[in-house]
C-alpha cells in the first residue's frame, strides 16, 4: 500500500495538532483535518495507542499518520488544535495549548457551561477556570460571529447540537412553554470504552433509554435554550436512548407552544431561520438517521399534531455535526476559511 | 426431517383454526397454538401462500402444517379461531366464524373501536357492524373478567398494548393531564408487505419517525385512556418510530401529572397495580427491548425527572404480547384454561 | 416482580452446580438447567460477578439465582456440574468436582484433545492430565453410548460441533479427500470479553476472517475426522469469520471426495445417517442461521456443484448446540434422562 | 433546502446520461457522476420512478435531479452513458445509445460473456449480439489499455470483481490448480427488488448460502480466470452467501496451488502485481468489509495455512468497486481523464 499522502493543495492555511485522536470523535477529527485541502495534520496524539497508525487503529480511515504521545511543547510548530480528551482531562491540555498561542477547538464539555457551579454539579471541579471566560459555545449556526473572533471554541455535545438546531427557531421566538426531547443515538456516541454495555451482544436487537436520572447534556441544552429565549428557558425533559446503529442521532422534540401555531407559520419560521445555512436543511417530512450519515448535515422537520402540539425532528451524524465535523466547521471560521471547506 | 408432531398432552381443550396464518402475527399465532399443550391446531389458512407449509414459509417455526385456503364452512370442526386478516377484510371472516359458533380472537382493528364513527375516520366503513357490540377489547390485564365471558375478543394493537400497560395505573387514578408517547418498534410490527420501505437496505442503520400525521393506533389508546379515567382522557401525542430491529417495541411516555408525584408514590402505585400480573413486571430500571423478546412479558419502569415530569417506559415483543401472544392469553381465558398456558 | 420460581416438576433427577455462569455459555447453561423440569439449579458461580443475580446480569434470562463465588467443597450437595471456565482454568475445577463424586460436563477445551502434546501446542500445559483419560468427547450424535457411561464429558467447541455434524456421514464412509471449511459465527461465539474488537462499532456492518494463522478449534476437528475415518483424516483448511449477528453459526464445507458422488447418493447418505437424530435435521435447501436460533438444532444440507465438488452446509446456534444446549443434552444422557429433556 | 448544485469545476469533460438510475447501482452511478468535478449529469432516467427526484428516492444522496423516462433520442445531447438496466433489457438500450455515438459503460451482464452460447445458458438469448464484439470486460486493473481505446465497457459483476482481483496474480502465473470461492455479500448486492427474501425481517440476524445450484457470476469468473491462465482455467467452486449488512462484499478464496508457495513468495507476487494500482491495496492481515465501504478500494490479503493451501481474501464495496465506482473509473479512462477523478 502506497504511503497515504495528505490531499493538501499548496501551502496550508494552518498546521494542526489533534490531541486525543484515538477516541471515536478525535479520530474522525484527525481524519477530517488530514483530508482537508487547506489544513495540514502535523500531529495526532494518543495516550493509549501511541505508536500505532491511525489507519491501522481505524481501518476505515485513510490518514496514515503515526499516533504519538502528546508533548504540549512540541505543539509549538502548530497554529491550531482540536482536543479530543475526556471531560476533566481536557481543560489543562487546552490551557497549555493556548499558552503556546494555538487556536483551540475542544471537543470535551469542559468549557461548554458558562456557570462553573453548573459544571461542578455534573462533572466535578473545573481544572482551568481562568480559561472559561474566553470560550465560545461552538454551535456554529447560533454563534457564528463570535466563533470567527475567538481562539477557543467549546464544541457542543452531540445531543445539544441536534436538539438546539431543532428548537432554536421556536426558542428564539419565545414560543416554547414546555418541551420533551426523546433522543435516539447510535453507539459511537457512547464512545470507545463502555465495556459490557457496548459489547455487540448487548446492543444488537436492543433499544433502551439510559441516563433517566439526568444526562450531562441536559444543562448544556438548558443553558442555550435560556439564552435564546433571552431569560429563563422552558420546562425541559430530556431522555436519550441507545440504538443498534453505529453512527447517527435523531431527536424527537415535543413542544407545548406558548400560543397556537399552525403548520404554515411553522414552515415559514423554519424556512427563514435556516435559509442561509448550508448544513441545516428543512424538510417537509421527518428525517431518518441514515440520510445524514458521514455528512455534516442536520435535517429538520417541524409539524403539529391534531391537538396543537408542535413536533420537531432533527437528524445528524453524531460524529460529524455532533462532534468532529462541527469542530472543523468551527476551525474553518476561526482561521478565516470558508466554513464548509473539507466537509464536502 | 421427521414429521413435526404437535406437543399435545392428551385430549385438546379446543380445536383451533388460525385464519390468515401467513402474515407475521398470524404465523406466530399458528405456531403458538401448535406448541400449546392443550390446543390443537386444526387449520392454518392463507390466501397468498396456500399449499406451502408454515415451517417452510417461516423456517424459524416448527409447525409442520400445510397452509390451506380458508373455507369458513370447513371451520365447523373447530371450537375457536384466531383471525389474522388485514383490517377491513377481517370483519366478515369473524362474523362468519361466529355464526358457526366459534370463539374468536381477532388480531385486526375491526372491532377494537367502540364508536363506529371513529373506526370510519381511520379505516373506512366497518363491514360487520352488528358484531361490534359483542367484542371485548382484549388487553388482558384491563379486561380480564369480560374476556372470560365473551366469545369475541378484539385483540389490541401492539402500540396500544405497551402504551396502555405503561399508563393504566396513572390513568385509572386520574393522574394524567397530558402525555407524549414516543414509541419505537422493530420492523416486524410493520408487517410482511411494505415494499421498498421495509427492504433491508432502507431500514438498516436507520431510525425515523413515521405516521406523524396521525397513526391508527392513536384512537385505540385514546379510547382506553378515557375509559380508565372514567370520562375524557388526557391530552395525547403519539409518534411511532421504526428501528433496525426484528421484534421488539419500546414506548417512552412523558406524563404531565395532575398533581405532584414522587418516586416512592409511583413505585407503590405500579407495584400494587401489577402485583398479581404474571406478564407485567415492574422494574427499578428502564427495560430494553431485547429482554422481553420471544416472550409474552411487558416490563415497565416509572420514574420522574428533576422537573416533576413522570416518565414511564414499557417494553414488549410486538409479535407476542403485542399480537399473537396476547391472543393466546385471551383464548386461554375464553376457554377456561390457565391464562399462561402455552406461553412459558 | 414475583420471585422467579424454577419450573421443577416434583423431585429433581439431579442437583446441579454451574461453575462459571457469568460468561455467555455458562450463563445459558445455568438458564437451561433452571428451566429444566428434572434438574435443580443449586448454585451458579462467578468470579467476576458474584453477588449479582443472573437475571440482572442477563435481563433476557429468567433464572433469579444469585451468583456466588465458587467453593468446590460446597458443591458436595450437588450431583452434577457444568463448568464454564476459560481454557486452562477449567481443568483443576473439573478435577476437584470429580473428586467430590460429581458428574461433570466441561465447556472448556481442556479435555477435548486426546493427545496432551496437541493440547500443549495450542493451549499450553494441561493442568490435570490424570483426568484426561476419563473424558469423552461430547459430540452427542457421534459418541452417545460412551457419554451415557462416563462421568466426564468434554463438551465440543461450537465450530467443531457444526463442522463434524456436517461432515460425519462423509468422513465415516471414508469419502473425504480434502475439505475446506469456511465458518461464519455470530459475536457471542467470541465471548464476553474481547475489548475493542467486539465493541458494537467494530462489528456492525462488518465481516472479516480471523484466526487465519490457525484457530484452536482446528485440532479438535482434525482429531474427530481422523477417528471417523479410522485413521488419518483428510487434508483440512479451516477459516472462521466474524459476522454482525448475536447468536448463530454457519459452516460451509467444500469437499473434494475420494470418488464421484451424485446428489441422490448424498441424499441417502445424509438421510440415513441422521434418520434417528432429533436434533439434526437434513434439509433439501441450505439452512440459514436464523432458523436454528435459540434451539438445539443442527440443520444440514449436502449437495454438489457442476464440477463434482461436494458442498455441505450446517447451521447451529453457537450457544445452544454449540455449547450450553449440547451440555444439557449430554448431562441428560449421563443422568439417564431423555436426551431432549429441557431443550424443547 | 437550497437547490442542489452540481460541483462542476468549469467546462465538463463530458455530458453524461445515466439510464436506469433508480436501482441501487444506477442511483449511485448517477450520484457519482453528479459529484464528479469533470462530468455533467444531464439526464438520469427511470421507468418506475420517473417524476421523482433522485435525492427523494434515496435521501442519502445529494443529486437533486429529476428522474425522467428514457427517450434514447434525447440522449443525443450527451457524450457518454452509464446504463443500469436489468440483464436482457440493457442490450437494446446500449445499442441505441451507441448508434447516437455515445461512449457507454453497461452495468448489466449483457456484454460480459464473450461466448454468446454461455450467455444464453445463463441469461437467455442476447438481444444485440452484433454489439458484443466491441465490448471490453471492464475490470479496470486487468484490461486498462483496452478500456482506454473502446467505446463500450461491460462493467463486471460485483463477485467477479472481488474474486478476480483476489486471484489474478496467481492465475496469471498459472499457479491455480483448484479454487473454492466462498463469497459473502451485503444486501444491496441483491438489488432493490427481491420481495420477502430481502425484507428486513428475513435478513436480520441471518446468514445463508444461496445460488448453490449455480450463480450467474460464475461463468464470468471462469472466463477471466481462463484468459489470465492463457487457456483452460482452474477447477472452480463458487458459492455466495447473504449477510445482514447493507453494502460490502468479502470473498474468501481457497486455492490448491500447482506447486508449493510460501508466504514470502506470495507477498512478493501480490506486492508486485498491485504496486501501481491505486484502488487495490495489499494488506498483511485479512480485510474487513467495513473498511472499504463507500470507497472504490479493493483490499487483498494472501497467505497460506499449515497444509500449504493458499488463502486469498478480498473486500470491496459491492456498489462502488463492484458496480458504480468501477463504472466511473472506466468512464474516466474512456474519456482520457485521470482514472480516479471523482472517486476520492
Amino acid at each position: 500500500m502506497a504511503e497515504a499522502l495528505q490531499p493538501l493543495a499548496g501551502e496550508p492555511a494552518a498546521r494542526v495538532v489533534v490531541a486525543g485522536a484515538s477516541g471515536f470523535a478525535g479520530a474522525l477529527a484527525a481524519e477530517l483535518v488530514w483530508r482537508h485541502p487547506r489544513l495540514e495534520l502535523v500531529h495526532a496524539t494518543s495516550r493509549s495507542d501511541a505508536g500505532r497508525r491511525l489507519d491501522e487503529l481505524y481501518p476505515r480511515y485513510r490518514a496514515g499518520i503515526e499516533l504519538t504521545e502528546l508533548d504540549v511543547d512540541e505543539a509549538e510548530d502548530c497554529d491550531a488544535a482540536i482536543v479530543g480528551y475526556p471531560h476533566g482531562a481536557a481543560a489543562p491540555v487546552v490551557a497549555g495549548l493556548r499558552e503556546l498561542g494555538l487556536q483551540v477547538v475542544d471537543l470535551s464539555a469542559d468549557f461548554r457551561l458558562r456557570d462553573p457551579n453548573v459544571y461542578a454539579d455534573w462533572y466535578g471541579e473545573l481544572a482551568a477556570p481562568e480559561v472559561l471566560g474566553d470560550a465560545v459555545y461552538g454551535l456554529t449556526e447560533l454563534h457564528r460571529d463570535r466563533i470567527r473572533e475567538t481562539d477557543l471554541v467549546a464544541n457542543p455535545g452531540c445531543y445539544p447540537t441536534a436538539t438546539l438546531l431543532a428548537l432554536a427557531p421556536l426558542a428564539a421566538a419565545g414560543l416554547i412553554e414546555d418541551v420533551v426531547v426523546d433522543a435516539k443515538s447510535g453507539v459511537s456516541g457512547a464512545g470507545r470504552g463502555g465495556g459490557d454495555r457496548l459489547h455487540f451482544v448487548a446492543v444488537d436487537e436492543n433499544a433502551a433509554p439510559y441516563g433517566t436520572d439526568g444526562h450531562r447534556h441536559e444543562p448544556e441544552i438548558r443553558q442555550e435554550l435560556a439564552a435564546l429565549a433571552g431569560g429563563r428557558g422552558p420546562r425541559l425533559t430530556f431522555v436519550p436512548h441507545l440504538l443498534p446503529i453505529d453512527q447517527g442521532e435523531l431527536v424527537s422534540c415535543y413542544v407545548t407552544p406558548r400560543r397556537d401555531l399552525d403548520r404554515a407559520e411553522l414552515d415559514s419560521l423554519y424556512a427563514e431561520s435556516y435559509a442561509d445555512e448550508r448544513f441545516v436543511e428543512v424538510l417537509d417530512r421527518p428525517p431518518g438517521m441514515r440520510e445524514v450519515r458521514d455528512s455534516n448535515l442536520c435535517r429538520v422537520h417541524a409539524t403539529t399534531d391534531r391537538g396543537g402540539r408542535v413536533m420537531v425532528f432533527a437528524a445528524i451524524d453524531n460524529l460529524w455535526k455532533g462532534a468532529a465535523g462541527q469542530a472543523v466547521q468551527n476551525l474553518n471560521l476561526m482561521l478565516g476559511l470558508d466554513e464548509g471547506e473539507g466537509l464536502g
